[in-house]
């Protein structure tokens, strides 16, 4: 195998070498006594990552599943749901959700900004919505949302509404109190900000949510995203107790196990200032260079990733060969509007609750080099 | 960790140290250069386990989202569906389809006993159905079902109905040939006889299929498992291309490949054989200790795994645990009539192909002396 190149793009991201190790687990059966706690505790765990009394769920899929997940089993044919749209994730989960049925109005902003209070509280005004998304972090744009901000505003605009959060992009790096901040789900999965590979759709379902959920008056029109087999399955195995409807990827629930259990030993207050130190200093670097942010302000701008638009004069396929030259891979853009124009670095999980590693500082100084192997002067 | 038992249950099952090794591959961009081959020489491969031109597919999941797939792109709203039902798995299957609109007729052989071809040409007779679904092997059972000579029937009888084989427990261990045979779909997953850890759902479809489909007159009522957003993804990496729509498995499709290159290189001929020939020397000790298979013939049992009546006066409660004991995991009764009447053991994989780890004279030598300890005088 050629030499590890550092995986710094908005995930996945690098995993600590007890995750990859028990990735390499022996063959274990999905109901032995030595898996059942794997699972069990990791649910547990989650609760103490999400601050929620809620239901977590941990099921084989991609994050993109757990959109299934919250449209299927939540949202009846016909319902209003209001999309917060600060980029390309919001665009997909809008169409997932018209997928089961939703009416979907998109409350979109210009490419950088993130969704205004104000237009929220507008827009709940004007309709009853069954639920209301946000994309914490659209990880194609870098543009954090302000979901305690958002969901204060559904409380007293619309107490009903579901406030329902994709936080693939953003669960283990940017702060989410589900509870207090009376959040109903998140959505995420287990290779970003989580710390292990990818594989895992990894959700967390307020109490209020699942009372919504059991009092739908139609059938979930799926079957392996169904609740009402998986709540069973979720409640069995924290129960310690085995029990069976679709075979759990053992492996990557012993990784992520693993993860979650350095997270919330380093502390999940920690860890949030972590991430917001690492953000800072690679926005400052990026800044220095006279480069400039996608985030039209960094009040709004993620903390485990940042998306940054070439200078005048270098393009994605001169900059990011060079920066794989130099061992740190980068992505490229991914907003169709503006996809050939920018590019993407994440900054989330041992990259930087371990500085001592140093892939943050080597991915800066490689951007360095690399622009200006491009003839970026800025760089010089 | 505590010492490794051996996993023979029928899956997931041992893996290779080089699958292992596979899974804990470091973090890798889903759209590198060094990742995109793995995945798409996977589904080179899948084509020629699986005798097929048509397109296979390759998605995080379990083996139940296959179900899933090929219900919602295959079928739409109050079509008929005929299930061949030889057991849990068959109740299941007929469960998705009704989720997606089907109108399901379960064809239903008592318990051990594989579909009839003369009922299957009845059934056929009778009604026009839109695909007809069996289990080749009901892992709950152990029965294996004349997957050839149903689709010969279908293709006499009715040739446009659609021929969709759950292969979960079968692929890598017993004969499927879909372009010859006639076959549509075959479901299957990672962790059976294709040798690598649970979390992928792997399906083969026949160009025929994937024509029913493209000509399909609702839209998919699904987003995760609609095959408009995959098939662009499998032909790009086919065509060592990146492309995104979920973020991929990525180890553990390093690890399915690995073991994908495993079989084919020792040839899928071969590997049916040894599996037949570890199934009859499994079948034999058991028969010759006195015990009685679930299936009522040898001709009906599958090649993978021994469903195994417990001889009176032993119960699951006491062999399960002798035989983990003696460092064998088996696996309990699934079917919900028999359930605690009989127990299940897995052959597949390497622990037949490479008859000389042990691994099944292993699981044989502790069945007899834990039956011995449970004072079954047949063991003595």
């Amino acid at each position: 195998m050629a030499a590890h190149k550092l995986c710094m793009i908005p995930g996945p991201i690098e995993f600590h070498e007890d995750v990859l190790q028990a990735m390499a687990t022996p063959a274990t059966s999905h109901v032995a006594p030595n898996f059942i706690p794997a699972l069990g505790e990791s649910i547990e765990l989650l609760r103490q990552i999400l601050f929620t009394s809620g239901q977590p769920f941990i099921i084989a899929g991609s994050g993109t599943l757990g959109w299934d997940m919250t449209a299927c089993n939540l949202i009846e044919a016909g319902e209003d749901v209001l999309v917060c749209n600060s980029g390309y994730f919001g665009d997909r989960f809008g169409e997932c959700m018209e997928t089961y049925g939703a009416k979907v109005t998109h409350l979109r902003v210009p490419i950088g900004e993130s969704p205004q209070l104000a237009a929220v509280a507008a827009a709940l005004k004007s309709k009853k919505y069954k639920a209301i998304t946000i994309t914490h972090v659209d990880t194609s744009t870098g543009v954090l949302s302000d979901i305690k901000g958002i969901a204060d505003i559904v409380r007293k605009e619309s107490p009903e509404t579901l406030v329902v959060v994709d936080g693939v992009c953003s669960v283990g790096s940017e702060e989410i109190r589900m509870d207090a901040w009376g959040i109903d789900v998140v959505v995420t999965a287990s290779q970003k900000a989580l710390g292990a590979p990818p594989g895992l759709c990894v959700m967390g379902v307020s109490t209020r949510a699942i009372e919504v959920f059991k009092t739908r008056k139609t059938p979930v029109a799926n079957y392996y995203a169904n609740w009402n087999r998986w709540l069973p399955i979720m409640n069995a195995y924290e129960a310690r107790k085995p029990s069976y409807f679709a075979t759990p990827a053992v492996q990557n629930v012993y990784a992520l196990h693993v993860s979650l259990k350095q997270i919330v030993a380093q502390g999940v207050e920690k860890r949030f200032a972590l991430h917001k130190e690492a953000s800072l200093k690679a926005k400052k670097f990026i800044h220095d260079l006279g480069l400039k942010l996608v985030p039209t302000s960094l009040e709004h701008a993620a903390n485990g990733m940042s998306a940054v638009y070439y200078p005048e004069g270098v393009a994605a396929t001169d900059l990011l060969p060079k920066l794989a030259a130099h061992g740190i891979v980068a992505a490229g853009g991914l907003h169709v509007e503006i996809a050939p124009k920018y590019f993407r670095i994440g900054h989330m999980g041992i990259s930087v609750t371990e500085p001592e590693r140093g892939h943050l500082d080597a991915t800066l100084n490689a951007l360095k080099i690399s622009l200006a192997e491009c003839g970026y002067k800025g760089a010089l």
